[in-house]
């Protein structure tokens, strides 16, 4: 793998190395070439189904720890999804059909333990504009279009292209997320129906309509977020709580199932007064089936009373929705991957098998899926300990599915959104843009533009602005690299040195000969130039090209009777042979030689007499070889 | 300007350097920062109205010199702009109408002495694209969009993104230009008339219309043709003539005039073949109008027998001509710019004086217009002085519009096809693809990529493709840097030591934190990782965040007894301050204090015995610090 390691842990001397440092290096070189070769086929394996991993060292007590992770997290995702699934535009159903099959697979293929994949507010945000006024079967058909673009990418390798995301840009992505929505649940907790697409333009609408607002929607929708906020400080209590141990857990678990509590209440709440008066007062959400989903492969032809839809049509439709959904969909894994203790995410088996979850997702009529923080924080708390968590989650959810269904329509919509509120804060994260401001104002005006371009003209359009942005300014980074340009001494000869301080590539070439041209040119042209070549990392044709052309340039600028020589200090032998020669162009790849040269163009120029030269140097002290 | 540069030089002990290098530094700083103060405001205005820079010095010398230029140039850009015109679907005396004003101007503002401006086949062959098949107002509209652009680009100082063009980009895209404007000639060398679109669907056109071929065109095309390689080899006769210094000189003029007669002779032949048979059995090229154009504002109405275009229609019609044409246009000029002695070009300049040509010479009915290589090479040859010549150009240009326009309705079509085909030659080098497969397969690789694609696609999608392909590369060298992980020995202890050849930013920190874990793993995590930032241009706050939880990565990956020390040296002050403080990251600046960390590590970790260590180091001749 690391050739040069090996090679150097190799040439050290061995015996010295292992007495001062037992077991440093202590697999023998030919162990280690042989171990990878015989398990190729097994890592293979253990990296695309990861459950081989876990599987077989699998204990009862992770079991126990894993039910325990699974039962909670179930009780959390049901209100959640269903919230969610309000969020996109869909009966509240729907997001428990996201809620189950995503979660079993993971199990199997998922390579980021505390990642439960589901409904997410994000998404749900995003994908809502592509699908919004459009038959239902729009959204199962956008899961399933995702789930196949994930998986190519996936195939292709280019989860690469995720490391060209920032963390300014993800956390000003996320926390414009949070603000938007929050806008977006505002209205139902006020009972106020209305679509319109963005911040400004729902704002207004709300502004306008504000006396419309039902009171009774707003106070279910208080009360809930009241009972949640209380129900999270318990946890708080509960870490503070050192000596009744029952008390802790009895705390922990109440905190953590708040979601359920609240819907559970509400539910009943409803169920009463319904049975009592008829109707309740608030808004109710709605639910068109109660059985379980049928697993059936979404219809590209889409038919409804009003029109008929192509497959061409359907496509156009949801436009670049199918190629959003799935970036967006998996920023949420990488950057969860990236907080686990592994640290390093498997971009590409991400993308294959978040492929798969959206792709058999949209069999049973599940919304686009992804991993989300709430969860990841929920499965943190709980001790979760392999995947096998989400077998426990899938059966609870498919329970609720199919028992639970019918009672679905006695949830409130402003329980929901208070849920969804409260859930969404973990992700308004405002102390990093200040630190940003203190420590790195580019970092900032990078967080600062995607997070308002996200506000004011969607996530996903912030989201790409800041993308090309970022990769804008690294381009940038080419054309104007730092070059050290400095009058230096060696042997009391003066010359200009030149310290490029990356690879100069073409977009830089002009900039590094305008720099070497202008110092010169205070010098008169009568000073050598020295390029060093230590740091350049690379260089290409173009460049090479340049740099002829600099030594052209000293040429012509100089008087008539005296050139500037230009020396290559340093530069790598490949990229020798891209650079033209030039009369007044050397290459050199030691001090000595430069000083040799200096020596010979000083002589040349008339700087120096020789004679006074070798006197003067030796009262220096300076050794001097003269050939 | 160069603060540093300044600042070193003072801090040199002058007088030594003085007496090695009399005048190497001969302007006292205070002067050297005065004068540019001074002439601030004139400088400015040498740089935006270049005429002003050499007006005051014109002598009677360089007036000859501008004179001989002048006519010669004037002489070569008749012919050659009506077979440009041709070339772009434009009767022919509209080719003379873009060559008087642009010239005229370009000699007040241009920045680059040997540029001539006028139509180029480049251009046409572009522009022909989106103009083809509608109302002739469409050129002289692309034309005024296209000088509004470059002069925007210009004031915006968007110059900068030609720096994004590398040489193998502009040389590939060059010799694909000579290609298709040579097959778009061949049809007119055979006498058949067709409009297609595309190199494919041309080529296929051509071939199945072959037997529809015209022998008196294409005679009367190869017999044009011969007469001008014939008269260019004349200018090799010119060059090898020592003796007779009249003969030179004839042979020189009668082949730069070459173009002017192989037309003035072929309109003879015509005239008389007409006044004897009334007709001839070649193409002729056709002229509309024969009077000298009127100065009017282009309309953005356009009203024609079968249509109304209103001004978004226009707009629409033309598409993303109006920004290629610019882009295109200027190109020739920053290429011929960077040929120059002077070397440098001044792209925000040249933008500006372009889009003023343009702008200008749509009121004219001229049609885009650039600078051109032909042109180049024989104001090179007829050694002009300044722009002046210019002048003398221009009005040549009018005198034959003037009074020739009636004639040109004598020239055949194929002569000026002739014309096209031998000019363009210059443009083909295949030398440079062979050199870079040797030198450089990347470069090589950027050629064939935007070679293919210019001839398949069309020269505007080989160079739009080239340019983000090129880009990509550059961002991708930013995701994978060179990175040097070894292994390395300091007083006997070993370490990682970890060398980033660049700066490190967002798309990189992942493959830095792979690197290094991957070490660690063959080490056992029992080894210290030194990361030398000496080389580390910049970085970003996701890469310094990276790098803190590089060592949270290190500590966990350890065993519980030990966590692996992570030494930051030789960092910038400034990024340190972006790097959140762990528990095993220090900072350090100096080699010995690495020592002293590694010496603690080592004691602490128990892999030596400190009496023993100090024992063995004295021994080997160390000098052992301990606090």
């Amino acid at each position: 793998m690391y050739p040069q390691l090996e090679t150097e842990a190799e040439a050290l001397e061995k015996a010295t190395a292992r007495a001062l440092l037992p077991g440093a290096i202590s697999k023998p070189a030919s162990e280690a070439g042989k171990a990878p070769r015989m398990n190729k086929w097994k890592r293979r394996l253990h990296r695309h189904v990861p459950v081989f991993q876990w599987l077989p060292l699998y204990s009862t007590e992770w079991g126990i720890d894993d039910f325990i992770a699974g039962i909670t997290l179930g009780l959390t995702i049901i209100p959640e999804s269903m919230a969610c699934a309000l969020l996109a535009g869909l009966p509240a159903r729907y997001g428990l059909c996201s809620a189950f099959i995503g979660p079993l697979i993971y199990m199997v293929f998922g390579s980021i333990d505390k990642v439960i994949i589901g409904p997410t507010s994000l998404v749900a945000l995003v994908s809502v504009q592509f699908t919004v006024g459009r038959p239902i079967e729009f959204a199962f058909l956008l899961t399933f279009l995702s789930g196949i673009v994930q998986i190519i990418m996936g195939t292709m390798r280019m989860g690469f292209i995720f490391e060209f995301i920032s963390m300014p840009v993800i956390k000003a992505f996320s926390s414009a997320t949070a603000i938007l929505v929050i806008e977006s649940q505002l209205k139902v907790l006020l009972g106020i129906k209305y679509l319109v697409a963005g911040l400004m333009n729902s704002v207004g609408m709300l502004s306008s309509r504000i006396e419309e607002s039902n009171m009774a929607d707003l106070i279910m929708g208080v009360c809930a977020i009241v009972f949640l906020l209380l129900l999270e400080l318990l946890d708080r209590v509960a870490n503070n709580e050192k000596r009744n141990k029952i008390l802790r857990i009895f705390c922990r678990y109440l905190s953590t199932s708040r979601n359920t509590l609240i819907v559970l209440i509400a539910a009943i709440v409803s169920f009463i007064w319904i049975q009592k008066c008829g109707q309740v007062p608030y808004a109710l959400s709605k639910n068109a089936l109660s059985t379980l989903p049928n697993f059936t492969v979404p219809s590209f032809h889409i038919e409804t009373a009003e029109r008929n839809y192509s497959i061409w049509e359907v496509l156009k439709e949801l436009n670049i929705g199918i190629i959003v959904i799935p970036i967006v969909g998996i920023l949420t894994n990488i950057s969860i991957g990236k907080l686990t203790p592994k640290g390093l995410v498997d971009t590409n088996q991400e993308l294959l098998t978040v492929g798969l979850c959206n792709m058999f997702g949209s069999c049973v009529q599940a919304m686009p899926s992804s991993g989300a923080f709430t969860r990841y924080a929920i499965s943190t708390a709980c001790g979760l300990r392999t995947p096998m968590a989400n077998l426990y989650l899938g059966i609870i959810v498919l329970l609720a599915l199919s028992y639970l269904s019918p009672y679905f329509n006695y949830i409130p919509e402003a329980t929901l959104a208070a849920i969804l509120i409260c859930s969404i804060f973990t992700l308004l994260d405002f102390k990093l843009p200040m630190r940003l401001w203190r420590d790195s104002k580019r970092d900032f005006a990078t967080w600062l533009l995607c997070f308002c371009v996200s506000v004011l003209f969607g996530v996903e359009v912030g989201l790409f602005v800041s993308i090309v942005v970022t990769a804008l300014h690294l381009l940038f980074l080419w054309a104007r690299p730092e070059i050290r340009v400095k009058i230096e001494q060696l042997d009391e000869m003066q010359y200009i040195r030149v310290t490029p301080s990356n690879g100069i590539y073409f977009p830089a070439i002009n900039y590094l000969r305008e720099r070497v041209l202008k110092a010169c040119e205070q010098a008169d042209f009568r000073i050598t130039v020295v390029i060093d070549g230590q740091r350049i990392s690379g260089m290409d044709y173009t460049a090479a090209q340049g740099i002829s052309k600099l030594s052209s340039d000293l040429c012509r600028q100089a008087d008539a009777s005296s050139s500037t020589l230009l020396i290559l200090f340093r530069f790598p032998e490949h990229l020798q042979r891209l650079i033209d020669n030039t009369d007044n162009l050397v290459f050199c790849e030691s001090e000595n030689k430069v000083k040799e040269f200096l020596t010979q163009e000083s002589l040349r120029n008339g700087y120096i007499n020789l004679k006074e030269h070798i006197r003067a140097s030796i009262d220096l002290g300076y050794k001097i070889d003269i050939d």
